[in-house]
């Protein structure tokens, strides 16, 4: 989202020269398509698949942290979920990462007013020393505060920045909020703190559920390097922000057992409807399949691969495969790090050019409300073809800003796949995020099948197009996108 | 509330037989007493006595279980509270009761799909034997559908009620919901239950914060007669019932370290101002110390406390004392089973006479927005002059149901001390009730200033009446009130 200007030159330049080469003749959408895709956004959105599918994963294997025991299960769940919606070809990828553990955590305020403290470990945190770890706290009004301080401060101390996300539908505030938590822990590393906390990054006010997510943790060769950190609920924050206010030094006990305890090798699952004309042209499309471990991962990311698996199941059941391969990928481990995303990206970024248009899932269930893309100038016409399908269901066309790709995806296209943003309303998604209440509840069952048909329309349209979005190796390195 | 019809009755005969003698003279408050009771309601709508109460309470005690390790702290913080308040006596009664304490509580499914389950033990509940009791589980509809089922469906099994508590101002469903966690446990158990599970009391349809309190148990002799009993938040009492829908066995592994492990002697806190000319006849207000042990008992009762200390508070800075002595009781542990207020009203039944008027705050912090009250029918034009002092601040007058005392109070009521009802709009209250929820930012601080106000009002007034509202002993036997 950065830099969209250059692509709108590059819009501006083609329009202007006029090109006609064939190479270059503007990607078109055939009528026939372009009913067809009506006729399945109309049957998505009173389609229950997603939804099915979602309540499946979410009550018979629930929460599935990357490499956790229920990993294993999870796979089972999505190669034979795959098998039974009929796609050609269900396979898996393999992905290798650090193993990162849980095992407990308790918070408490040990001084001047002994309580609880309701907090979550985060992603790469270390445990504490066994019996855990007590310090005092000192507190930062932000990221860059603790970026300025002396290290002579904060060394041996907990630090603490308390910063409040604020709830936006677009979700930008997450750019903050998420970025203290993964960059703060190494910033008071760096300086020499005990310990990382922060008021979780979560709109949720007034919820005691705690917020956890990984951080920037990198140096997996030397795991002790990382210090313990872990999120504070809203309320607990509140709480710690009132007892440093009475200006007495306040201590506080840290007792997190986790940390990372070598590798795993989870897999990326895939199912692919073959295509008719075009079989090694494929639109991709996808969630991922792993979630953090306090919920059940309904709207992170259950909701992901429900609405790529709805939207290919009512693609199957045209009367023909479409003309290009529709290509699902359930990821693996992207939450500590989009594993899955830049381990299926390492695989296949030689066969980008193939890749027609793809983008993934993972902002919950709440509806569609916006479309961006990145694609080649010619096939801005196509991109609005869609966008016109997509109207009546909400959802409206922004062409002056890049699509990304979603998570993993974003891998892909940073390597040069031509990509979408489908962005949901994200108004409530922080209230959720991350935690304990991530659970099917949390999904409107109305509100996923418009995610499908969102989806139907562009996999099937992108599918049936006469030419190209422009994916080539490094095709979109410039336009800013990859968010 | 039960049975309204015997104060109407009893009322209209006095109206009809127009009873004039000294003794059944109506009581009135003089207009100098309404006025000063106009601006103590005006000042405390403004006062934030109660906020500051109720915040330090909350931070520098927190959760205060009855018997736990900050019962005494709370006991210590209330004392040094109503002295630093200027009450003219504070000092403390002895209250004995059964120790229960929660050391740990751990659920999951077992099978068909193993998962964690978010649940709390409920009070007197028994532990499960060491490493956990592992049973099927066996669904009833209702409590009336457990009463009514052949002991051989449920012996050795666990117990199951998936009442959905709903959300009412008035919270007359928790009669309903708290119900099913009082008696529940004791039917399951007198059928052999294994163990007794109830998605929780509470309001909070889409948080993963189960709701403990008490239960019926009461064979304090014998607590292993006590079963294991929990409470499922409301989504994980979904995802049960979902498992649960697939029609295969369910098992459920509980896992409580919690149990009756001898007896505890805490105090009720009382605080006086005395009065002026008629010392030994008081009007009695309060809240209750205790509160449950995951939240730190913002609502529950934290509220109460300060709405009745702050009350205490504007007529304390009033020029004068009034006439008759203003007695605040924070009592202990109300919350596994109003021994506080039982060992009150034990100790002060011989005085009932004395009471003037009387009820306590325990439905959290939302406005008053009703009053009714169980006084002898010459007071209740007195009652009416109270009430229209508080009609601008929102309380209608209920003339046609009785009023109860609150909770620990509803005990000198029963043993025949005039009382009120003071009811708070309960909509959001059982959201929070017993849960980590119950948190300070919970409390909006003007609301909880009008409480103030209504609890100022109908003390001052009361204080100051000409003539009493009927206490004696037994004097409300028949009104039905006490709930």
């Amino acid at each position: 989202m950065q830099r969209p200007t250059l692509t709108l030159l590059a819009a501006s330049l083609m329009l202007v020269t006029g090109l006609t080469c064939a190479a270059d003749a503007p990607t078109t959408i055939p009528a026939s398509a372009v009913q067809t895709a009506e006729q399945l956004r109309d049957k998505a959105m009173h389609d229950s698949t997603a939804y099915d599918v979602v309540t499946s994963l979410t009550t018979e294997v629930g929460a599935r942290m990357a490499g956790s025991v229920n990993d294993p299960r999870a796979r089972a769940w999505a190669i034979a979920k795959f098998k039974a919606l009929g796609f050609d070809k269900v396979y898996t990828e393999a992905v290798t990462y650090p193993l990162w553990v849980r095992r407990s955590e308790h918070g408490a305020i040990v001084a001047p007013f002994p309580q609880p403290l309701d907090l979550i470990a985060l992603g790469y945190s270390s445990g504490t020393p066994k019996g855990g770890l007590t310090a005092q706290v000192v507190q930062f009004a932000s990221l860059d505060a603790l970026k300025a301080a002396d290290p002579a401060s904060i060394k041996g101390k907990i630090v603490y920045i308390g910063y409040r996300m604020h709830r936006t539908k677009d979700g930008h505030d997450y750019g903050i909020g998420g970025g203290i938590r993964e960059e703060g822990p190494l910033v008071a590393a760096s300086k020499g703190a005990a310990a990382f906390l922060l008021r979780s990054a979560g709109t949720d006010a007034n919820s005691r559920t705690p917020h956890t997510g990984v951080t920037d943790f990198s140096d997996f060769a030397h795991p002790d390097k990382a210090i313990p950190a872990a999120a504070l609920s809203n309320p607990d924050a509140d709480q710690l922000e009132r007892v440093l206010a009475y200006g007495k030094p306040v201590s506080i006990k840290l007792d997190l057992d986790c940390g990372i305890v070598g590798q795993y090798t989870g897999y990326n699952v895939i199912g692919e409807l073959t295509g008719r004309k075009y079989p090694d042209q494929v639109v991709v499309i996808g969630g991922h399949l792993d979630s953090w471990d306090p919920g059940t991962g309904a709207i992170d990311d259950g909701a992901g691969v429900a609405i790529a698996l709805g939207a290919a199941k009512v693609i199957h059941d045209l009367p023909q495969r479409p003309d290009r391969t529709v290509r699902v990928v359930a990821f693996a481990n992207e939450e500590m790090g989009l594993w899955g995303g830049r381990a299926y990206a390492d695989k296949h970024a030689a066969e980008v050019g193939k890749f027609q248009l793809g983008t993934e899932s993972d902002l919950g269930a709440a509806p569609v409300y916006q479309m961006r893309a990145s694609v080649k100038p010619q096939a801005r016409g196509a991109i609005e073809q869609i966008a016109k399908v997509l109207a009546p269901i909400g959802v409206t066309y922004d062409p002056t800003h890049p699509g990304g790709g979603g998570s993993d995806l974003s891998q892909m296209h940073l390597r040069g796949m031509a990509a979408l943003s489908l962005d949901q309303d994200a108004t409530n998604y922080f209230d959720w995020h991350h935690t304990a209440n991530d659970t099917l509840d949390k999904i409107n069952p109305q509100e996923l099948a418009q995610n499908v048909a969102v989806y139907a329309v562009f996999t099937y349209m992108a599918a049936q197009a006469d030419g190209d979005f422009g994916s080539a190796p490094g095709a979109f390195a410039h336009d800013g996108a990859g968010e």
